[in-house]
């Protein structure tokens, strides 16, 4: 294989499903970019794509979420997969150094060609941390990982948003972070298909543990219902790993089997849409305000002539 | 004045006008349920509004935000002046309780009908909490208060857009929050206009203003420029608030005279039409897919025999 990479887009994804871990990075890097060119990149990757799975990973910080991704890929590879990791960073400008020391612990992988990582950590601009992290999923479904897993702290609602392209989401807890009300409260059941009760060597464990289990029992399910698991780990220790993966494992074959995972695709690509056409559409409205009729409603909004909804009628009226 | 609170809106904001608690907490609730409704308030609401000085506090977890804020109530109130506070924590579903335990600590001005505390945690849906944060701010200076404090842990893209409906932001910084370089990268340059190193009793703290107070420096500037202020303060015992406050005054004054208030309202005006606009959009694309014609795109596109933007393309030329 030549050592160039293209930048032809076609021959440069060519490249990236025979293997070239360069050309993948590249190709990362102008799916980042978000330019014209970001439409034709999805276009050309999307019949490549649909294989993957995707598994999302999410906790409070703290709950060793990191040492969790690092050691899974340790027993993927294990099992001879391509393992790709997407690790998206809360995009709070106080955010300390502490979430860039979790990724370099993940440098033993490095020199494996079989393992990705990439830290998307940068604040979004036209369109946001959202929509790059999808199209990076996208790209690496193409590049042919077989399992992709895309690890964010719950912090905000972009990051939650994140996981719906995940087809099984792992909440990652431990002890201190609360009993299993707040577990509820906070709807972790609904975005739930694994729990990992991490650092269980703590007094507080087994307790969080019981009442999880409970909580899981208590919601409404038949034989056919996926009942959510619930994994005791030391993921510093390698304890417990083995029994989440295959618990996650269980998960994805509930959702082929059950007809469930064609039901999330469908779901996911139809709020893509949604998104796709409303970046489009927001354009076209950033246009108006750049036209003569477009300034004079915002000074008649300005002078309170007219109200917000008003103002937006006429807008709406003049596209 | 009557007990009852009309349900007529416009009687509702009548009275909430006059100074009834009661009849402006009733508003909010309506507000916050995001429905029909919604429109209508804002559009009674808005004539009323552009009066009250709105001010953006944000920092990271632990810099004392809400203790400084406790504080410049007092300090407002003195000066006879009515304020509204409206907190808004960040959307995490692994939050603990510390924020609300915080919000516990202002109680002492509950008996107080001068001030007005409102605490926006729940997570967003129809538009979210970054929206219903501004029309709570809208009934709020419709309703005749001075000061609407916005105070919000500057974590997620979220949190931080509500920043943007406030004419001045307060960056509460303590010397563990990293230096000076931190700040830059985090682009609070950007966003602040007041500078309050908290907790400036720490060891560490007079070497923090100093950074700041070179890097204010090194910020392309003219004498028309607005120079951000670096306030030495310490919430807690009541240290440098006065100052700080005076130094906001100064920014408000500033706003005003230079004209930079009327751009601001401007710019967030039309941004905000920009959401409206996009927002009933998004609801007549989320439409389509009850269709015949959507239904039968989705399905070509979970079949991958069309790509997304193909698939956009056509669902846009359906509209």
């Amino acid at each position: 294989m030549s050592t160039t990479i293209p930048s032809d887009p076609k021959k440069l994804i060519e490249k990236m499903r025979a293997g070239d871990p360069a050309s993948l990075a590249r190709l990362i890097s102008r799916i980042e970019y978000r330019n014209h060119e970001t439409k034709v990149l999805v276009e050309l990757l999307y019949p490549y794509t649909g294989n993957a799975q995707i598994w999302g990973i999410t906790g409070p910080p703290g709950a060793g979420k990191s040492t969790a991704v690092d050691c899974m890929i340790t027993h993927l590879r294990a099992q001879n997969k391509k393992v790709a990791v997407v690790a998206v960073d809360p995009s709070s400008p106080f955010s300390g150094g502490a979430i860039l020391g979790d990724r370099i612990r993940m440098q033993q992988h490095t020199s494996d060609h079989s393992v990705f990582i990439r830290s998307l950590g940068t604040r979004g601009r036209h369109g946001g941390l959202s929509h790059s992290t999808k199209e990076v999923v996208l790209a690496l479904d193409a590049a042919k990982f077989d399992v992709i897993l895309v690890e964010t702290a719950g912090v905000g609602q972009t990051e939650l948003d994140i996981l719906k392209l995940a087809q099984t989401v792992i909440v990652v807890l431990v002890p201190e972070s609360g009993d299993s009300i707040q577990v509820m409260k906070a709807g972790l059941m609904e975005i739930a298909d694994v729990f990992a009760v991490n650092k269980s060597d703590r007094p507080e464990a087994d307790k969080l543990v019981r009442e999880l289990t409970q909580m899981v029992g208590l919601n409404p399910h038949d034989e056919h219902s996926w009942m959510i698991p619930v994994c005791k780990t030391e993921a510093v220790r390698d304890v417990g790993m083995i029994e989440l993966i295959e618990n996650v494992q269980k998960h994805q074959d509930y959702l082929s089997k059950s007809g469930k995972r064609d039901e999330k695709t469908k779901t996911f690509l139809k709020e893509e849409m949604i998104d796709i056409l409303t970046e489009e559409l927001k354009n076209s409205i950033q246009f108006l305000f750049t036209t003569d009729g477009g300034k004079a409603i915002l000074d008649q909004l300005v002078n309170k002539e007219i109200a917000p909804y008003e103002a937006a009628k006429i807008l709406s009226g003049n596209r």
